[in-house]
């Protein structure tokens, strides 16, 4: 902790944006080359291209038929039709046919019949160039066909041709080359196994493939272990390369072995280090020998909002084209989504449609988590001017898949159980894959989400221990007037999960009140907690007396988790989510985890599809292979006062 | 036209398309291969991918500071700090190490008191797993990562490599060879020059652009000449090479010469003979030995919608991924746009940015025009249930640029100039090439257009032989309330364009009377028609004596076009299209051609950057050299009473 580096002020991507292209002179940097035109599609053009040839280089015929002389037709009429000799007075021509000399319109077929091989009758005048092309139609040589600074088109292809021109100018492609540091980075290409403390280096791989994406060649280097010369010297060689651009992978945040900082501003100027915008903050830039200098992130998410946020607006800006634009689309968000005032936040969203709107649930902020963009649909910008968006309401999201894939997202609000995990998995082993998106905030979320339209579907395990009905009394008091289809994904066992070999030997929810066990409750509105309280009154336990009764997790796993981390010594949940973790189990209660379908929703092809999975034998064995769970009611329709039955 | 084919029957793009995903058995014919990782971006997933490693594969520090445990730090209080020593209470962590054996927490170093080398001050306890990443936080192993089908994104080769998968299975790219076909045809790659009757051979070009941007593989074989034997041979031998997909380039049309619907009979199954979309109509698709056929249309434009409406979203069937799709927007129409009814058109739209909204300018339809696609930002659909679509009304545009462009497209309507051309190339010479839009329709056209919003600006060249003054009394007549400011573009010289040499020994107007003259007029509301109708008066030549008075063309081009051809004697136009054409001229007046700009652009920075523009020397030196117009006012803001001063 004794050499570390400051953030110099935190600025908005923009100005990041900004410092770089004004520090770089691009028509420097970045040259050009003559390549031939028929693979010049997606170059840009150095300079303005003049035709060569014109086209068409001929007056042709526009249409299947006959070539004339406009003035011999005018007598014709439907009352007084025209007999024409073929040679003398016509030429049958095909679209494309040069006009025979003599020749200036062109009759359509259909207008023509044919009186014999040589003689033909018309009904109507031709006008002069009727159905011709005339030269030049489309280009004119000498004219300008397409300006300097022009992405090329595959269309701009075809007219370069037409034009004669076969070789142009261009810019040459962006060369960037990708500095992996730290001595903790295993090269991939070696197929490593990591040991702890040892990491998979991905993120040159992740930079390579946007690069290639905008038509850039990415380079990569040798993996630099964390030493200050190492790095100057990896730097001074990569900006002796061809490269534009040289980008070192970590090393950028403020940390005792963050060397990229100290090393850019020996061998260039510092630009920027650090943006405000999370992930992505540990953003440096700097110029050296008139090249670009990035220092990424080391957290994958971090270094992909690093690369679009900044890298490719340069990069866009010394290639001269637009940036690149993601469509957006207005969604609403299903859970309050908290950010920090003053820093803009890029949160990643699951996106679904249900019937015409989008519906957006946030998910897990972790830079770490790159599983977070390939969840993702899109990305919500939270503004700097703001602590959080509250649930409902509708922010812009950007979207990083085609809005096609919106129509095979499930969002399921509601309880945790670990056979969402399978479904999630079947879904999408689907021919036409489906993704479910769950979010956990308990059975009481899951109705009222269902009753807001903010889910296409809802899962809960609501015990009524006045009716020993599951769901319904729930559904008939909170959800009245929702015409609904509750189905049964499983039977599950419940009960209190404890430290493998159960050392405290925990029996009941009477032992939670001893003063050598910390419990980790689930959070309010959950079934499980619902559970739990009806447990305790039961017993007579005062909750007060329950210590960690207030500390709360939101999923079976989570709860699981605690105990196997020694954070708590135990905690209610499913027996799957103890034996996934190999935790013993203190059976206390069977439950009914079912499924509930708005009405309104029961042609939707997503549900159907889900409906008829649940319903397989392959299903319900994988389900059985979980342990702890009973499946026969999986897949049936499930009716008031029908209880476990 | 003795062999014709006739069109089967004419089906909507998407049942061709649907035609071919049901003849074609994509598992069969799209294998799969195994390939690095690293270098999948934009593949499709062919077997669901589970993870091999967990990501991370230890509990590391998830920020900079020190690890404790927990436990150790609970007495921690604001008004009672702890004090903590390295090696026995806390070690130094930098986000991403693992937590030293023992610790479960992580304070952040901005929460850390330095106290000695080895001694740290504390405020506040931590919590078990405060800024811990735990174990498989990101990706768990052998949990399902991604699923099959999934078009893989530079994500997910991130989530793959930290997931330690370094191959993968995938979908093989998809192989595309396009036939050039026709007597006619030159190959670009021999650099040829097109003599009458020959066209250089660019679809092939285009569609190997077009494919390669969907991650195709395009080949190419020699040209085949117009004969059925060679065509039925080259499409056998392309049957029988790798290619999945076979295009056959024109032919496919309906002409004597046109073979491919025989040759596609003889070696498959035919699809469909022709889509009821203009243009594009002459499609053909048939199957055979499993592997697609497409007949792709001679026409450029109808190339291109052949590919994009028909082969690119079959290719996306077959590759398993969505079908492309462009960004839309609502565009107002400039100009009515015909259609035929019970044909889908596609018009090319000129799109450009006026305040917020976006206006649109059909342009040519022609479907040998490829540079109405180089010159277009977007097209339209006009649906076969409406014979066309009047100018004002609001149509959905499919954008074929990125939106920003559209801010640099100025649209112009109104009168047409030579200088007007000269402006559009000079204007594509700035640094921020800006794209000059014209819609020709005659100074009065382009005075409404300015009222109604529907025009960035205008140009006129209005003389009022009352007042000697140009364009001020009629935008005082027609526009009274419409703030303006007017800038002359150019004075220019208005006369008979004749043939070279005169032949006809024309003078003046008077002389347009003569039985053996026939005229080219000028459409109503041109300018160019009133300053005519204005002469006729002054000479007292009554105007149904005209011969062709009632025959419009729309530029002085094309009236000059028409003299130059033969169609037409004389018309009246501006010298400087005489001298294009090598044709002669008789003066007949001065004129101001001026251009008119609602006051509230004023701010509009590419309006600024037009007026910059003309007001340089270079750019009056540049009309000058076009011959027949005096740059004297150019650039200058003209006033009420003017006139020619």
């Amino acid at each position: 902790m004794s050499r570390r580096n400051v953030y110099l002020d935190l600025i908005p991507p923009r100005q990041a944006v900004q410092r770089a292209c004004d520090a770089l002179n691009r028509k420097e940097l970045v040259q050009t080359e003559t390549i031939p035109t028929h693979e010049a599609a997606g170059r840009t053009l150095a300079t303005s291209v003049t035709a060569r040839c014109s086209s068409p280089t001929f007056h042709s015929a526009a249409m299947d038929g006959v070539a004339v002389r406009a003035a011999d037709t005018f007598a014709a009429r439907e009352d007084a039709p025209l007999e024409l000799q073929k040679g003398r007075d016509y030429d049958p021509v095909n679209t494309g046919n040069p006009l025979p000399e003599g020749r200036d319109a062109v009759i359509m077929i259909e207008n023509v019949l044919q009186v014999d091989d040589s003689t033909i009758r018309i009904e109507a005048p031709a006008f002069p160039w009727n159905h011709v092309r005339r030269i030049g139609e489309d280009i004119v040589a000498t004219e300008l066909l397409l300006p300097q600074g022009r992405v090329l088109s595959a269309y701009d292809v075809g007219a370069l041709l037409a034009a004669g021109i076969w070789e142009i100018q261009v810019l040459e492609r962006l060369r960037m080359t990708f500095i992996p540091t730290g001595d903790e980075v295993l090269d991939f290409s070696q197929r490593p196994t990591p040991q702890p403390g040892q990491v998979i280096e991905s993120n040159s791989q992740v930079f390579a493939s946007l690069a290639r994406s905008w038509n850039a060649i990415p380079s990569r280097t040798a993996t630099i272990p964390d030493d200050a010369a190492a790095l100057t010297q990896a730097v001074r060689d990569a900006l002796a390369s061809d490269a534009h651009i040289v980008v070192v992978g970590a090393g950028s945040s403020a940390g005792s072995r963050d060397y990229t900082k100290a090393v850019f501003e020996q061998v260039g100027t510092l630009l920027c280090h650090g943006i405000n915008v999370m992930p992505g903050k540990p953003t440096l830039l700097a110029e050296a020998q008139g090249k670009l200098l990035v220092g990424a992130p080391g957290y994958p998410v971090s270094a992909v909002i690093c690369f679009e946020d900044v890298l490719a607006p340069i990069a866009a800006y010394l290639s001269r084209r637009d940036a690149p634009q993601r469509r957006s689309l207005p969604v609403q968000l299903i859970r309050r989504t908290p950010s920090r005032l003053g820093q803009e936040e890029v949160v990643r969203l699951a996106v679904g449609e249900v019937r015409g709107r989008f519906l957006a649930a946030p998910l897990s902020r972790g830079a770490g988590m790159i599983t977070t963009l390939t969840e993702a649909q899109a990305v919500t910008r939270i503004p700097t001017s703001v602590d959080g968006v509250e649930a409902g309401k509708t922010v812009t999201a950007e979207l990083l898949v085609p809005e096609a894939e919106l129509s095979r997202v499930l969002i399921h609000v509601g309880s945790h159980d670990n056979t969402l995990d399978l479904l999630a998995d079947a879904l999408m082993g689907l021919e036409v894959p489906l993704r479910l998106t769950s979010s956990h905030v308990g059975s009481m979320g899951g109705l009222t989400a269902v009753k807001n339209g903010t889910a296409l579907f809802a899962g809960a395990h609501l015990f009524d221990p006045e009716t020993r009905d599951f769901n319904f009394p729930f559904l008939r008091r909170y959800l009245p007037n929702l015409a609904v289809q509750v189905v049964n994904l499983a039977i599950r066992h419940q009960g209190l999960i404890v430290p493998r070999g159960n050392p405290k030997g925990i029996q009941g929810v009477s032992d939670l009140t001893r003063k050598d066990i910390r419990f980790i409750n689930r959070q309010r509105g959950a079934g499980t907690r619902i559970l739990l309280d009806h447990h305790l009154e039961v017993e007579g336990v005062d909750f007060e007396q329950v210590r960690g009764y207030e500390h709360e997790e939101f999923t079976h796993m989570a709860v699981a988790v605690n105990v196997l981390t020694g954070a708590a010594d135990c905690g209610l949940g499913i027996r799957a989510a103890a034996e996934a973790l190999d935790l013993d189990f203190v059976p206390l209660a069977r439950e009914r985890y079912d499924l509930i379908f708005p009405a309104e929703h029961a042609e939707d092809f997503r549900l159907q599809a889900l409906l008829a999975l649940i319903g397989t034998e392959a299903f319900k064995q994988r389900i059985n292979n979980l342990g702890g769970y009973e499946t026969t009611l999986t897949g049936q329709t499930m009716h008031p006062g029908q209880g476990l039955e």
